[in-house]
Formats: structure tokens, sequence, C-alpha cells
């Protein structure tokens, strides 16, 4: 959970015990960054030529739950004991974290600047003890399970009265930022609202003050109606390769009801929606051969109550191609392939092959 | 020139010239982004076990000048010829063009979704004749010659009445998506203007509104007065890491008097810049060993008159870590380095000490 620095000679890992953080705003576009406190390493440290290998058991494994913070949410058998090596799903704190709950909130002035301490939570959700598996092998029960947990601690987080968003994201293979391959989803959980979905939030707000109507409810009657993007719907949600995709085989989950807020969601409808992830995890992978991905849940701010413009998704953007800094210092990104083809080529995937890779299923599956 | 597709298994180098493009917009945020419109090629493409190498010479070499389009600038002695292999500068229109002159801009709805056919242009600013130099490594008499041919090829594009704006920005190694080694530049010039573009000119008007004075020329009053963050200084500009540095090592020049376009410099300011250009490249080069870079000129939209509020400026960014698609997709960058850190490093490298791989440098204050 290290960060990864790549230089020309090697690969440095931040490790962020070492470190305080902050949050600083650019005074230009109102981004906020998280940023190192502490005094940084010597410029050697950036030029290392070997990379670290993190070395040793994966402490997401059983058996080595000594290695991580101790658990603040597990699911496992009712006469089992915390921190025991029998849970199927879970979450801890980030040994590494890049925010901490370290007390009040403190916002300040720094010179024309703004600041505020480095005041939050970084957690792992660690998804499975099952150590070489994925969210397109996972049965449909245990993705449930996931998204479970999720819910509980968005909704743990959002009781919290500093916490202004709580970020649910994940890095699946190297190319893709993920520095531990055991599959675990990471939240971050913020005193500021993350300037992109401040951006969507925005723009949302914009087009239902115009029309009246929700964007994503638009968005979603089109697809429906001209399927040229529309890869699976399930009973209550939609699955798609979004008009404007800024990147290859870019892949949206949307709920069909309105609903702002991924914690409302009834529990027959986690049950739905881990049954279309697990499908569209498994299409990616069969069409790239389990590409590197990066996964978020956009989400309205906890504390907002329902919101009639906007929309909670999940926003899958799969790691084919070499994002130049042109491209996200720019925001404009050049796509070669229309999501079209790929929907075309998604929605192609024979569901009932078995996947070579799925021994990894039963394992898990045996588990509870 | 042509886009890189990493894959698991391998690269794709997708040939632009197989294409159309369009402009397509995101509803929700008005991202607009280019995608490619022509069929695209089969799934298997995507999953190539060899990386595909540009193999052969090297295009932008002296002799290869067929091997372009027919340049549209080129600094070269006066008693010589188009197309000649006596050129110090050269600029060319894009072999592989993500946006082409393919004649008017056609605006139109599609479904609900709003579109733009893929004009403009694409263009390579070829630096030097010399294959292996940098901007760390040219002379500075040499830097403003390509300082100049990017004001000579803004001025050109924004006389296009269908040109919103021109980028002009430098992918320097594999890692920050440069596909051939050669020193270049890229331009684009666009029906529309991107939008971490117009998010700094809404941001910095806003600023004005309530200050009545440039968000950017206090950033640059604020550095001055307590230089924790200030590499350099030269007569007319100043090199900073900036407060809320995304990145680490992330810089930008400025210029320290206001001024919204780059094109409306002074002549004897070019060659000011150059020289704070060529010392901040060598900064960067001596502390990160030659680092992958991206680097990009922020102007105002060239039809937009003198702002009061916007300011524009160059901005480096070293491709030192692995950007998640989390950062981006959320704009929540975590940076490890604080940039009074790494401010601290750059202002303290001793520019008398000659670069060890400076011996291009000598071969091209020989050609002319």
């Amino acid at each position: 959970m290290a960060t990864r620095i790549d230089c020309p000679l090697g690969t440095l890992l931040i490790d962020w015990t070492a470190l305080l953080s902050e949050l600083r705003k650019d005074p230009i576009t109102g981004r906020w960054v998280i940023v190192a406190r502490e005094r940084r390493k010597r410029p050697k440290d950036f030029r290392m030529v070997h990379e670290e290998s993190p070395g040793g058991p994966c402490p997401f494994c059983y058996g080595n739950e000594h290695q991580t913070p101790g658990e603040t949410l597990a699911f496992r058998p009712s006469n089992s004991t915390r921190n025991a090596a029998d849970w199927w799903v879970r979450v801890v704190p980030n040994k590494f974290p890049a925010l901490e709950d370290s007390g009040d909130v403190v916002r300040k002035a720094d010179g024309m600047y703004d600041w505020i301490n480095g005041v939050g939570a970084h957690e792992v959700i660690i998804e499975t003890p099952v150590h070489q598996t994925s969210l397109a092998q996972l049965p449909e029960d245990h993705i449930k399970e996931i998204l479970w947990a999720y819910r509980l601690r968005i909704e743990e987080h959002s009781r919290n009265p500093d916490i202004e968003y709580v970020l649910i994201f994940k890095n699946h293979g190297a190319a893709a930022g993920a520095s531990l391959e055991h599959p675990h989803t990471q939240l971050i959980a913020t005193p500021v609202v993350p300037i992109r979905v401040r951006e969507e939030l925005k723009g949302a707000e914009s087009y239902y003050d115009y029309k009246d109507r929700c964007v994503f409810c638009d968005i979603i009657g089109q697809e429906e109606r001209k399927p040229l993007r529309l890869i699976e719907e399930s009973k209550s949600f939609i699955a798609i390769n979004p008009y404007a995709s800024r990147l290859p085989f870019e892949t949206w989950i949307l709920p069909r009801r309105h609903l702002s807020h991924f914690e409302m969601l009834w529990i027959d409808e986690f049950e739905d929606l881990a049954g279309l992830v697990q499908r569209t995890f498994m299409r990616l992978w069969r069409v790239l051969d389990d590409p590197p991905y990066n996964f978020m849940l956009h989400v309205a701010p906890p504390r907002s109550g329902e919101l009639p413009y906007y929309h909670w998704h999940i926003e899958i953007i799969p790691t084919l191609t070499t994002v130049a800094g042109f491209e996200w210092g720019s925001g404009f990104y050049i796509n070669p392939v229309p999501p079209e083809e790929a929907c075309r080529f998604l929605r192609g995937v024979d569901l009932t092959q078995t996947n070579s890779r799925a021994g990894a299923e039963a394992k898990v599956a045996g588990i509870h």
C-alpha cells in the first residue's frame, strides 16, 4: 500500500508511516491535493537501481492478520473472534495511510493559500482470502458481500461530521497502480469533495436546471432506446460504454432508477448489482485478457440528502493506453477505440463458457 | 506519432491514417474527447504479443525529410530550399493526425449528445536535427528558436476562425507517452477549449471578480516575498514548484509581468525565457537523471483578447509516479514529495558543472 515512485533507474516505495500529510488547495482551480508534510528523503532515493520487492508473505492472506492494523469490519462466522483467520471479507486501516483520523479538522490560510491538516481515513477492503482471484472470477454471492462492506464503511465514515466525501476505488494490476496483488479495494474519507466529483455535481445540476431532468437518467434512456453502447441490462442496472469514453473500453454501471447515493440501494438491488459487476468484469477479462484497470464509485456527498440531479455510478477504466500527462493535464483525451466498437466486443462474450483461470472460483466458494 | 495501446501481452501502435476522428462531448462535465470514427481493428489487435518497433531510420533526422508530410515552417539558411536537409527547427503536419483540416466545422446533435467533426490540426515541431539531445542540453539560442516556432505556429492556426484553441505540448521519454525519441513538440489546434484550460480560466476569473487581481500575479508575489518554492528568477520570468503540486517535482514557469497570451511576449523576453527553460530542464535532469516528463503551454484562447485575469504559463510534470486512474478520475492527487523539498533539490543544482551527456550540445551548436 506504499506509494510507488517509478524513476528512470528504478522504483521507490514510499512508506507513508514516516510521514504526516496535509491538504493543499490550488488557488486557480480549487483542486485539493494531499501533500506529504515531513522532511522527505534525499534525492538519491528517487534514483534507486532496484525495485523494492514487497517480499515476505502476503499480509492479506489467512494467517497474516497480525500484519495489518486491527480490522474495522469483517464478515466471519458468528462463533469466531476478531482478526482470526476465518473471515470472507475483511476491512482494515491502511498500514500506510494517506489521511488519518488524527483529531479535529484545522482549516487555515497559508499566506494566500488554503490548507487543511491531513484528517480523514484510509482503509483497505480485503475482498477475499483467496490470493489469486478477481472480480471476474468470484461468485456473485461473494461480490454481494464486498458491495455490502462498501455500504457499511461508507455509512460508518459518513457519521463523522469532519468527512465530506468517501471515495471507494480499486486499482487492479501493476499498470493501474496496484502495489499488492491480493484482491482489495481502497477507501479514502476526505474533509473535501474531490474536484472531478464536484465537476460532475455542478454539470449535472446545470443540466437539471435547464431540463428538469437528471442527465444520467437521460443517458440511460437514450442508451436503452438506441442500444449502440449498451453492454447489458439487468433488472435494476445497466452497463454501458459511455458516448464520450476517454479511454478504450471505458465502462460504466448505473442503477436504472434515479438514486444519488450508493448506500441507499435496496437489499435485492445489491444482489442484482453483484451479478452485473461479475459479468461485466468477466466480459472485460475475456476481451482484454485480464486487463489492469481502475474502478471507482462516483456517489453524491454523504450528507447532501437525496439529490434530484445526481445519479451514483461505477466507472471502470482498463489501463490499456499510456495516459500522457498531456491528456490529464489538458483534459483532452484521444480515444482510438469508439465505444460502439468496444461495446460490440463486450456484448459478444459468451458468458456460459468457463473461464480458463476460474479455478479460484471453486476455492472461494468452498470457504463460506 | 501513432497512439500506443499497452496491453497485458504487448503494445499496439494505432495508425491514425487509417482512421477519421470526431469530437464528442460528455454531457455531464462538458469535457470533449477525440474519438476514432472508422471501424476499428479486431479485438486480437489489443492482445499483441510483441511490441511493434518503429524500425527504420528516424523520420526527424537529416536526409529523411521525405518521410514526413511537407514542412509548414522551417528555420534554414536563406539560400536553401523547402524540405532540404539544412534546417535547424522544422515543423511538419503529424503523419498520423488526431485532427485534420478537412473542411468546415460541423456541430450537431447526436440524440441527446453533442458532436463536432474532427476538424483541426496536428503538427510536430522537430526541435533540432540532433537525434540524441534534449531541452536540458540544447544551447539557449537554439531553444529561443524553438519557442519562436511555437509562437509562429500559434499565430498561424489562430487565424483560422474554426480554431478555438492551440495546444502546445511535449512528451519526453516513453513513460511520458513519447513514441519517438528524436526531440519534438506537438501542436494540436482544436475547435473547442480543453476542459482543464476552461477550468483554469473560470477559476482565475472568479478570483479576479473577488479580488480585482490576477491569481497568478498573486502567486508570483507570494513566492517572491517568501521564496520557499522559488527555483529561479530571471529578468522577466520565474520558475516555481507550485504550492499544491499534484506530482513530485511539478514545475511551472511564468512571466513576471501579467500577460495572458504566450505569443504576445516581446523579442527580448523570448531570449530570457529560453535561458530559464534551459536551466530549469538542466536542474530536473541533474536531480532526477533525465526523467521522462510532460511539458505544456497553458495560454488564453487565441481570439479572447488580452485577459486581465489569466496569465499564460508553462507546466512541466516529471513522470516519476504511476498516476493511478483513481487520481485522474477523482482529481485527487497524493503527492509524496512536498514542493518545498523538490525546490530545495532543484535550486541546489550547480549549473556551472558540465553535463555528462552534454556532448550533443556542441554538435548542435556547430550546425547553425
